[in-house]
């Protein structure tokens, strides 16, 4: 198996990134890691760190990189030679690969569906990502594609439910319709249109309509919604969890007894939040193409990068792109 | 100016709202009082405090009763002797007048539309509340109008903004677009068209696009969406708002530390929490009808149906209804 890992995206350089990948040497002895990016600096971060990297590798040198203010639209165009373009090239490449960066969402989107191109059938991509609370439920899509229609959302279900398997080890994977009101002719024309679609396949685990507050419930393992709701409850959450981190220093100043009160329990609410934290989850991933592509937040720390790498290998190991390729195959000869 | 108020809405019964109008009986001294409901329980409620109305008032008796598992198409049909339908009515008969129910959303929202119409040049009615948090905008649609026209979204953004001069006194209310991205070009389809109609009307103060993250910012005083979006995302903040509950008890149980220190921190939590909540700002209003109805939470206390009548009372004051009309035949008139 192949970790193709572009070493340029973190932030926090590729140092990170060589700890993530050491932390875990053991479980993923079984696979070849290509580091991709400026060498020199990989090297720099090695040394500086006096570390090696443990599993079998390569390094593979680019000179072009993508900063996260580059436009997607432009990269296409005139960075193909980027630790992006360059990576998801070799693992299209490569047989039983996976594709990993921490860098520009918009980039690694843009390439990965010009490079591995959609799975054939599949209308428009998803961006999935685990939402940490509830069943723990893969949320897609978050971003890709703001206007959905319902043959769309009916087959992000299917995708949804495919990655569940093979990545969570989950037999039949609950699926949840994001909507408002529970009852099927509840919702928007395309959550209801949708709903009926997800009925009529018996091989979907299908629990019906979900609202916003049932997110935060162990009622599904995959939440479906179309990339406009999907982005503005993702960037809402993150509002959220920001202003309540402020407001609870607020409440520590606000006299002193609540600091002391804070202070012991401090302890507690860091373990709270860190419950809500993605890092463990491997990052979002671009679904629907032909090839796997991972995508980490640029602040992702070992831990974060260590969760990706392993979730990237159980995708191949369990061929989670075939299975998506015979449900579609599949659904598209039943309506001929 | 009239204020008439369904006596029934409220889980409390009611001795609540009777409370609620005796709390600011001097502000609206100017005012006459409908209540509406079961003369006989709105007489035991009195007897059973030992309180007197204290404004002018008037107690209209209804035999009928909408309960908060009535269906809106339902009652409709059968219900208009409640004191929902008979309430609107009289809101309907009377000038300078404000309909105020702590029940059925969907019965209040039905009826509404039936008697008191949309105001001519509406396309959709908009369900409307106060968010907490920023600078406490007004944020329509959260669930009058699932699917919109971008000519829909634009004139909630005009009712929005004259809401907020009549109600709050803003004198060039900021209108924010709840979309996907900040750029005009992000978003979806029908973001993309509503920003460009609502850049057009130079008496809106457009910001342009905020996106789930700055509602908790302090950008705008209008945010505009469809009402599923909106839906989603209130339903969702009320789900969070429980989950940090819990999870501050969870916290709190940990750990006899983290006991402590939360029973020392209890009184700025319980402020922090209280900031939140919507009892100041009056409930919900239906936004695009010829006629004033707010509708109240049904556990709604005291303090919280103060506030409905006090914004009721402001809304007729500042000729809110008109103002809206005549933006609306102004634009209608500049299109032909």
């Amino acid at each position: 198996m192949n970790i193709i890992i572009d070493a340029m995206g973190t932030e926090k350089g590729p140092g990170v990134i060589i700890d993530g990948i050491n932390e875990i040497a053991e479980e993923i002895n079984d696979c070849k890691i290509y580091l991709i990016g400026d060498s020199k600096l990989i090297d720099e971060s090695l040394q500086l760190s006096g570390k090696t990297i443990i599993p079998k590798h390569e390094i593979i040198h680019t000179d072009n990189n993508i900063t996260m203010h580059d436009s997607p639209t432009k990269v296409l165009a005139n960075k193909m030679d980027s630790s992006i373009a360059v990576g998801i090239n070799l693992a299209k490449d490569l047989d039983n690969s996976v594709f990993i960066s921490m860098g520009n969402t918009g980039a690694i989107m843009a390439f990965s569906l010009k490079i591995f191109g959609r799975i054939k059938g599949i209308l428009r991509p998803a961006l999935g990502t685990i939402f940490p609370v509830g069943r723990h439920p893969l949320f897609l899509d978050f971003g890709a594609t703001p206007d959905c229609k319902p043959e769309i959302l009916y087959q992000f279900a299917i995708i949804g439910s495919e990655y569940m398997k093979s990545a969570m080890g989950i037999e039949d994977p609950v699926i949840g319709l994001l909507s408002i009101g529970s009852e099927e002719k509840k919702g928007s024309v395309l959550t209801q249109k949708t709903f009926k679609m997800i009925s009529n396949d018996n091989s979907l685990n299908f629990y019906g309509n979900i609202e916003g507050n049932d997110l935060f419930e162990d009622k599904v393992d995959v939440i479906v919604c179309d990339g406009f709701v999907g982005n503005v409850i993702l960037k809402f959450a993150e509002g959220i969890i920001d202003f309540i981190k402020k407001g609870l220093k607020e409440i520590a100043d606000s006299s002193i007894i609540s600091k002391a009160g804070m202070g012991l329990a401090k302890k507690g609410l860091k373990n709270y939040f860190k419950k809500l934290n993605y890092d463990e989850y491997g990052g979002a991933l671009l679904l629907g193409v032909n090839g796997i592509s991972i995508i980490g937040h640029g602040n992702s720390n070992a831990k974060a990068i260590s969760s990706s790498v392993l979730y990237g290998k159980k995708l191949i190991e369990h061929d989670f792109i075939n299975h998506v390729k015979k449900r579609i195959e599949t659904r598209s000869s039943d309506e001929n």
